[in-house]
């Protein structure tokens, strides 16, 4: 037998390295594509004219430097997906724990049995649920094109009317034909990248900032530069030094209740911000999905830029329905052709139902009302929260003028990551702070979602991992 | 004053083109970005140390080139958007008349009042009207998640498992983990070519091929190749041609009711296409987005393939309603990770609400029914569609088994761009075959839908245009 020979001597090292590079040529040249299953090993056996033994040990090389699996009962195959574009192989290579698409994961995916503080929005049954209700109810009596066509390019004309006045109401001045809708907010900001940058393009973004903006321009193959924030804003110098040194594109941001910080822009830094990014060359993403939370007018880039070199975007999962997808883009007039036809070419028609479903919801007298509740309702438990995170010696970087975020110190020395993992196992999941960061500076910070943090056991389960059980 | 010298000479003329120079340094070093308003003709020339009337010839020369636009009232901007980005500036420059992006434009932006035989979609009053009334009825009572609540990364399980039963119908073995719904037929053939393709890559797509094909592949930058499609499927020997001159990675197709000729793939081509795809790596999106319009069951290259090399794609835009947006991709096992991943990094969650509809109508009882009265109403006016177009001269290219479009020929000589460009003239929008065809080489066909073409007044129209009135 070959085989037994193989295994004694370089001969059959030989033969091992000769059936792994066989394997690796065809997955160069996508004979082998990933996620496709390899040849049998009796197969490839008899193609390579060697032992079976000699491909069990071929493969078995290849899985364990990664470049394929091995599936139980089923066979190996090509590790993937096309590696490129596959997220996970793109910028640095996070810990699983503190990774933006895991954490994510982590939150959609958890059941009601699972408590999340770490998650980024409210629970279903703070929605204003009972104006949703009413919502389908009228829709179910409207016009067939309402329920069964596609909207128009830009999107509802009158949900576009009614953001326009929003809108003014923050000092941002955008016509309804300077509005486009888009499917989410994400999906915005989406669009925004794909028309303004291309792979290796710079941007900025707040470190600590929203962590899917990592995950966002992992997938477009950006160069991220962080600056760090502060209370009132990004740190202006080191702000200006960036535009010097790393000529980025664009910057990406949230002026009005940062997340995760709960900050507010000031509006001496916002100005300094425009008057840096004139000269530079920059345009700026306004992520602006809290607004309707705000208990005092914030100043926005938007307003005091005239939607020159500022995009404005906004949302509707947060206050209203995640379940029902809805997001805009508020762009200079030159942008919105170029954005429709982009919109048209990736996802054709825009959500009609759901523009009908939140124009009924805005228009519904008592969605001011909830939101005033809603408000009140989370001002009270961000104060509850901070004090029972404060006898935990978990303390809030600022306290937040509104929002549903408190991002919080731990006591020195401990590992916001070490403690989300220990509390997961306690099914409690967490959003710990190397995940907003790109500097993996606020290793010691966690952000909790006040709304998300009204049982006992989130603060036994954190005591419990800060004590290391 | 120096400007009456500038222009009179030499001088002058140099002092233009410096001031021309200067605009275009800055545009080029982002400094002006595209969309972005001018130094106004005062500020630049005082600048520029220059006349006003100097500056105002470079403006207009800038102007006369396209790098900048005069806009009334309100002086000059940028062209733009960012040039690359823009799909206007991507790909071959179209005659508008047959740019997808156009075509697209022209039905979704068309009013009640405006005839659409070209548009790719059923009338809203054909669609199945009483049921989305039950199912939005139905969710105005369903649990607050449903309604308020983001969607589990993969969507809405009982859905997927739905799909997975509807699909075994057709032959095809996906399981509901090997499913992720997304927010569009189009959205997934998006995420499933940024997972795949990488700018440059090429893709093969049939000629002619839906248009949007077209639009979207130029939104990534792919290099295209047509296929010549025949009445049983892509040719297969230039097929195979292609694959050896350009090795494509990729290649889009619908196997049944074909868009726009109403083809159906037969086995023996699926059979061959199929054994070519393998030695060329070549993956393959089946995009089956009118399974539920088939009147007998055509080969599916997913049944045929098993979900190795062959991706499936499905929506409910055309069956149930383009308002409610949700489709789904049935891909490989190892490639749902990353699938999932890009999709939360583009869009985060899924329309949940959607899925939600979609579920509850494709549950309710009279869907079936609905669609089997549907099919008997489109052959009929195919039938009557078809005999109108003939006693014209225009001739279809085959009578397909089912579907709603009429691939036709028309009389000799006769341009179809140009019959468009007339009929829209009458508000009758058509859909010109070279939209279709990248080769360019459809110019003589129409597509119908036949359920848009049942008012008199289209084929009165198309007599006029063909008249050459």
């Amino acid at each position: 037998m070959i085989g037994l020979a193989e295994n004694l001597g370089s001969e059959g090292s030989t033969l091992i390295e000769r059936a792994m590079a066989t394997i690796r040529q065809r997955i160069a040249a996508r004979a082998l594509t990933p996620g496709s299953r390899l040849p049998s090993i009796r197969a490839f056996a008899k193609t390579m004219q060697v032992s079976k033994s000699t491909i069990v040990e071929a493969y078995e090389r290849l899985a364990a430097e990664g470049v394929i699996q091995s599936r139980l009962g089923s066979g190996f195959y090509v590790s993937g997906p096309l590696a490129p574009l596959s997220l996970a192989e793109i910028g640095p290579k996070l810990d699983r724990d503190v990774d933006p698409l895991w954490i994510s994961r982590q939150s959609l995916e958890a059941g009601p049995e699972i408590l999340k503080p770490g998650c980024g929005w409210l629970p279903a049954s703070w929605m204003p649920d009972a104006g949703l209700r009413r919502a389908l109810r009228t829709l179910s009596r409207a016009g067939n094109a309402a329920l069964a066509d596609y909207d128009t390019p830009l999107g509802l004309a009158p949900l576009r009317q009614l953001l326009s006045r929003r809108m003014a109401e923050h000092g941002i001045e955008a016509s309804p034909d300077q509005i486009m809708l888009t499917e989410s907010g994400t999906q915005a900001i989406d669009l925004l990248c794909r028309f303004l940058i291309e792979p290796g393009d710079t941007v900025l973004v707040d470190d600590p900032c929203y962590f899917n903006f990592h995950a966002l321009l992992r997938a477009h193959r950006a160069k991220v530069v962080g600056v760090p924030y502060t209370p009132t804003g990004p740190d202006i110098d080191l702000f200006a030094q960036a535009l010097e040194t790393h000529r980025p594109r664009l910057y990406i941001t949230n002026s009005a209740i940062h997340n995760p910080t709960g900050a507010t822009l000031s509006p001496v830094v916002a100005h300094r911000l425009l008057k840096l990014a004139e000269p530079a060359g920059l345009t700026i993403i306004e992520d602006d999905i809290f607004a309707d939370f705000e208990q005092a007018p914030a100043p926005r880039l938007a307003a005091f830029d005239g939607l020159d070199r500022v995009v404005h975007i906004g949302s509707f999962s947060k206050a209203l329905s995640a379940s029902v997808r809805c997001g805009f883009i508020a762009a200079p007039h030159g942008w919105i052709e170029g954005l429709t036809d982009l919109k048209i070419a990736t996802s054709f028609g825009g959500g009609h139902l759901s523009a009908e479903l939140v124009l009924a919801m805005l228009k519904d007298g008592s969605y001011r009302k909830h939101m005033e509740a809603l408000k009140a309702r989370l001002s009270q438990v961000m104060g509850e929260t901070s004090a029972r995170l404060k006898a935990l010696g978990i303390l809030p970087w600022l306290e937040p003028q509104a929002g549903m975020f408190l991002w919080c110190r731990l006591p020195d020395g401990i590992d916001a990551a070490d403690i989300a993992r220990k509390a997961l196992a306690q099914k409690v999941v967490l959003a710990p702070g190397n995940a907003f960061s790109l500097s993996q500076a606020s290793g010691g910070y966690l952000r909790f979602n006040v709304a998300q943090s009204t049982d006992a056991r989130i603060f036994k389960s954190l005591e419990r991992a800060m004590q290391g059980r």
